[in-house]
């Protein structure tokens, strides 16, 4: 623990305004790398990123006044200086834990926090609603949307930018422009920026005369709008273009991102322009935490680790490791099998194959929707693509699945990870939407592996075997509880326990875990029996499951999802269909968003542990037995 | 009806390889234009856009082999000179009908169908994959995609752009530029364009000195790497940078669209390249038809008309117009209220808007991602966005619903157009996921009017009472069938009928008007009464309705909506939880996707034509009664 004395500039700051009586910024930002080193070596979240913009940080809220003026952070996890320099410095060990502060902004936690974020691209569109709102009610106050360069490859930020472009008034974005993403940033724009970095004289040349000009009244401005017209003659020369000034932005840039005198110069200068400006900033990842700069791919998104060593604790083999290594396996045997990620390449397990098959691994950026209308090209071609994608990230590409994917019936996988609660990383990361979603799509197959046998079996079934489109989702992290009394046959649905028995339970994915063990412990405790369906494939529900269900007097749905649009409801429509004249009970995610805590927390709140879901059954079941 | 003759050239043509024996293929255009005209006057469909593509279709097929190459259409309605040119000339009268060929490309029509389209800025995604399992395969075929101005301004072709600029071989994509998408374009992509447009000679220059250079061998393509690095010196004065080119692109053009001899000249040429290169073709909608010239917007997508004197028909009143009118209304009380609309003002009923509230209109270009997450942004800002959509493009911003709307907790109207059948435009245009996947978002809420005055009361409501983010869906067209004996409550459901009768049928919205004549049929018919719920708000559903509806003996869902994920699913599982022992019937649409067929035939092909309500209800009790 360290003590509470080193951190003397930072307990100093209360609100952003207090910042203007600290002399020493750079001391300032020493200790706000100390405090994010040692909390996110405790508590996990995003180690890199958030070093990589302390300065950035300071010199926004330097400028800016954040309570007034909005600054957006484009995914979010890089927010934790701006936390700390907004009265959430004592709340900061707290963070991404149950009852904690979120590892993302989040409106309802602070004034500060303009907007929740945690998806990418989404910062530019929402900015400039705040802006507009602010032209509409003629307010003064300064928008400003933080987009690294990863979110830059997201289709919805250039969307964002071509409809800023034509705004009228002040409105910045700063380019964070950290040369890599999650994965590294692939795809033209990201060597563009590597063109752009390389030049910096022009800019500065261009920036010295530009401002240089401003700073006389009148005359300069005019000056300005002369050295614009020229522009289209020597260009190139004296005024350098950028993708950016096509599309309606004034460029500034690059900036050293770290160099905190000449951020706030910077943005004190932008202020004064009456029109949209686009920042480009050069920052560093993992900045000022040697492990963290030589392994920024490493420290991205990070449990526990040690903060003096650097040493991380070896994580238990996952659902994602199986999947990598079982991907890997296939593609050998098939020389069709392609993998594609969205910037995802090590978080869905991909490293071995992007190495093994780079011919067949397509890492996109962060661009989902590419991602999936790309693969329907490919299935087109006779390729088998397989999409390996957080469940929370496939939302993106929902119309993409339906055009591209479902009505070509072309054989396109989605290997959907992060299924399904996912833990700290909040209400944007919960992988709780998919099964809704996609059992809205005709033809949809969807297959729901508890174990990592499974996983292997499944995947290979819907590569080799089945003759359609279909999704594989599976948990975030590794297998929980594997009893001896069961095997998995392959096929759509497995019956545990005693058939029997008045009670069924149906269940699948990860939650079988804790109702086997709920089952033990009834039956050894109550020496009561009961029957367990184990749903393996859940779309299209199986004809003999649901029939077979319709003879029990108790029928339970148990669910890691939303209950809206979830198994349950089919389950138990199609059991009302054929006279069912027993009990049903749905257990799942009521409606709301689910904030952070660890993955074991989230199951406890809704009732999906063991315990819980015996309890249920008796409080159900006991009074008749 | 014309004369067959009249069609002496299109006659030969069987497949594209018959081109060759074309003399002169301006006279074809003219039959091609002429046949379009005459097609479209009668059964309705895209007409200004086809007008447009004649020569490009032709030169494409000249210069290409489609059943080889594989040229994609973006969004696609633009194929009908295509159709014609591959085979389908017979078929064409038929086009957009029930048993016809598609108005947009259909794979499983022709074999030079390379994709079925419908939703835009889609086709450098899927031919990227296309372009790929070619690569991977070691096939030797050239892949185009073919995408409208206005579909640029959607994030997706960026990304696309984004991807492809780093493809290593061949690639080519036509930038069809014709002013203006479906409403003019927005944003500062269209400036731009506008921009490339004035400047010709510069583009004339580069092109011609790197054509030239390219005809000496060896010694050319060295030249020509020289010349690109002197770009970054003399850039601007020899040779001009476009967006495209930053993102890896040869840039070509801009080249007249209806210069059919320069199109194929051009396309020969960079059919040499072995590298992605981009052409822009300028173009103008209507071409050829003088009223559509004059007019391209009101013959975008339009019903039959006079082709003689270009008079369309007088269309009745519908939804889109009501909402229109009622938005107007309201904006004119309330301040706050703005409209977004991703390029269909005109569709969706936003033009008076748009002249009387300008500052609150917002035309964001076909993006319907950035159209939600601005409008999420708005509404933070304070403002109360009303976003005016078709209900199967909505689907495209799915996540943007979730993560910058509902997550925010921010007032947002979702003014859901088509929802439901939509008829001839076929499998994409359908509204028939909305209810899904909105369905399964926490806290929306979802009203379904019938009739004009509900939903200019329902919009009053969402604005003016309901304190979150909601939706509105209605039909496209205009009212059905109004009882008399019918009067609309204000509240979640309306009572019609015989409550202490033992039959119960639940519907919404407009389907409501069938159910009624069925009711009136099978009680004038057979004395027999029955009672019907009519949901007016379908999330959250109204806890009375389902508790009345327990007593009932058969109780019916019948919804225009695919039954996964609909409402009769929902229902269904909340009867089956309060232990409802009847019998209960789910009437809406199978796993399908919908071909083209007019409204009325499509309500029949699902059974939701008030003779086969009544059919089923009959059916399913009268052996009881």
């Amino acid at each position: 623990m360290e003590k509470e004395e080193e951190y003397t500039f930072l307990k100093k700051i209360k609100t952003p305004e207090d910042l203007k009586n600290i002399k020493d910024l750079n001391k300032l930002c020493d200790e706000i790398r100390k405090k994010i080193v040692s909390v996110v070596s405790k508590n996990g979240g995003h180690l890199a990123s958030n070093l990589g913009v302390v300065e950035l940080s300071i010199a926004l809220h330097k400028v800016f006044s954040a309570s007034d003026d909005k600054i957006i952070w484009d995914v979010g996890h890089q927010c934790y200086a701006h936390k700390i320099l907004t009265g959430r410095f004592d709340e900061i060990d707290g963070i991404r834990t149950k009852g904690g502060i979120s590892g993302f902004p989040n409106k309802t936690e602070s004034k500060y926090d303009a907007f929740t974020t945690g998806h990418s691209s989404t910062s530019i569109s929402s900015a400039l609603g705040l802006a507009y709102s602010n032209a509409l009610n003629n307010k003064n106050a300064y928008t400003v949307a933080v987009i690294g360069d990863g979110a830059l490859t997201g289709g919805l930020a250039y969307e964002g930018l071509n409809n800023a472009g034509k705004f009228k008034k002040n409105f910045i974005v700063v380019l964070n422009d950290n040369k890599m993403s999650i994965s590294h940033n692939v795809g033209a724009i990201s060597q563009y920026l590597t063109y752009i970095r390389i030049r910096p004289s022009y800019m500065k040349m261009k920036g010295k005369m530009e401002f240089w000009l401003n700073k006389i009244p009148f005359l300069g401005k005019g000056m300005i709008k002369v050295l614009r017209k020229m522009k289209s003659v020597f260009k190139g020369i004296l005024y350098n273009t950028t993708i950016f000034e096509d599309m309606g932005f004034l460029y500034y840039g690059p900036v050293d991102g770290h160099d905190l005198n000449k951020l706030i110069e910077v943005f004190k200068r932008v202020k004064e322009l009456n029109r949209p400006v686009l920042v480009h900033i050069v920052t560093t990842k993992g900045k000022g935490y040697k492990f963290a700069e030589k392994n920024p791919k490493q420290f991205h998104g990070v449990s526990k680790f040690n903060a003096q060593t650097g040493d991380t604790y070896p994580i238990n083999k996952s659902f994602s490791n199986v999947f990598g290594e079982e991907i890997c396996k296939i593609a050998q045997k098939n020389k069709k099998v392609c993998a594609i990620t969205a910037a995802m390449k090590s978080g869905t397990g991909l490293t071995d194959f992007s190495k093994n098959y780079k011919n067949r691994f397509f890492d996109v950026g962060i661009a989902e929707e590419h991602a999936v209308t790309f693969a329907g090209g490919l299935a087109e071609g006779g390729m088998i693509p397989v999409v390996a994608v957080y469940s929370a990230f496939l939302q993106r590409a929902y119309d993409q699945i339906i055009h591209d994917v479902a009505v070509q019936n072309v054989k396109v996988v989605f290997a959907i990870d992060r299924a399904g609660f996912t833990g700290n990383d909040g209400e944007n990361h919960q992988g709780l939407f998919d099964v809704a979603f996609l059992n809205s799509i005709p033809k949809m197959k969807i297959f729901a592996p508890c174990f990592f046998d499974e996983l292997r079996f499944m995947l290979n079934e819907a590569i080799f075997e089945y003759n359609g489109f279909s999704a594989i989702r599976y948990p975030r992290g590794g297998e929980m509880y594997k009893p001896n009394y069961f095997k998995y046959s392959g096929t759509d649905f497995d019956i545990i326990g005693n058939e029997e028995s008045d009670i069924l339970i149906v269940t699948y994915g990860r939650t079988f875990s804790n109702v086997c063990l709920a089952y033990e412990q009834i039956r050894d405790k109550f020496e009561m029996d009961m029957c367990i369906f184990k749903l393996n494939v859940i779309k299209p529900l199986n004809k003999e499951a649901i029939k077979r269900a319709l003879k029990y007097k108790y029928v339970f749905v148990f669910e890691e999802v939303y209950k809206s649009g979830g198994i349950g409801e089919v389950f138990g429509e199609k059991l009302i269909q054929i006279e069912f004249k027993g009990k049903f009970f749905h257990i799942g995610i009521d409606e709301k968003f689910i904030g952070c805590a660890n993955v074991e927390t989230q199951i406890k709140e809704f009732s999906l542990d063991s315990n819980a879901v015996s309890e249920k059954i008796l409080m159900e079941t006991k009074s008749d037995l």
